[in-house]
């Protein structure tokens, strides 16, 4: 499965009982990323990658173009946003888990860089 | 000294040899602040706070305004954006310690508010 095929998915709406991905599809959307990385916080699976920029005011406005994603899509990341760094960070709240949902959300991260 | 007469001071230029608060300071300032913890990052003590909003939007918002109010200042933030949550942590990183500028900032901070 390639970035592009996760992109053009669209994330779905996601109820307490969805499930959480099985580590074999972890492992299958992971390498379909580039960069990401699942961190484990409070024993909760999270998908992060951190991006780099030359201001503050191109962090903001990654910030902000990952918001808009995220009202678009309806599922909302954590965004840390620093002097020349913004670091996302997808995860499911509803199952405390990774969902397919944020391996799509991340790929369309991803694209909006460029 | 009150809240008004931290938000009142201009952040000062600083340098690598700019001084840290003093113990006795950082209690006095802190005690100026409304909400406002000192927390030590990797033995860095850093000063944070979390605001909450009813909605993802509303958050956006408000970091946007932080990120203006730093830009403004010349001095810059974390601002860790969630759903309904925006946490900020002000620190001088050219120091690896809390300046008098970070309970300035902090004080500018509560100010957009409201």
């Amino acid at each position: 499965m390639s970035q592009n095929n996760l992109d053009a998915l669209k994330c779905e709406a996601c109820h307490i009982d969805a499930p959480a991905v099985l580590d074999v599809q972890k492992n299958e959307y992971l390498a379909a990323l580039s960069g990401w990385s699942v961190i484990s916080v409070e024993s909760i699976d999270q998908l992060q990658k951190s991006y780099s920029f030359n201001n503050f005011r191109n962090a903001l406005a990654f910030t902000n173009a990952v918001g808009a994603l995220a009202e678009e899509q309806g599922h909302h990341p954590d965004i840390l946003t620093s002097w020349g760094k913004v670091t996302v960070t997808w995860w499911t709240h509803s199952i405390k888990a990774l969902h397919k949902n944020d391996f799509i959300c991340a790929a369309k991260t991803d694209g909006l860089i460029d």
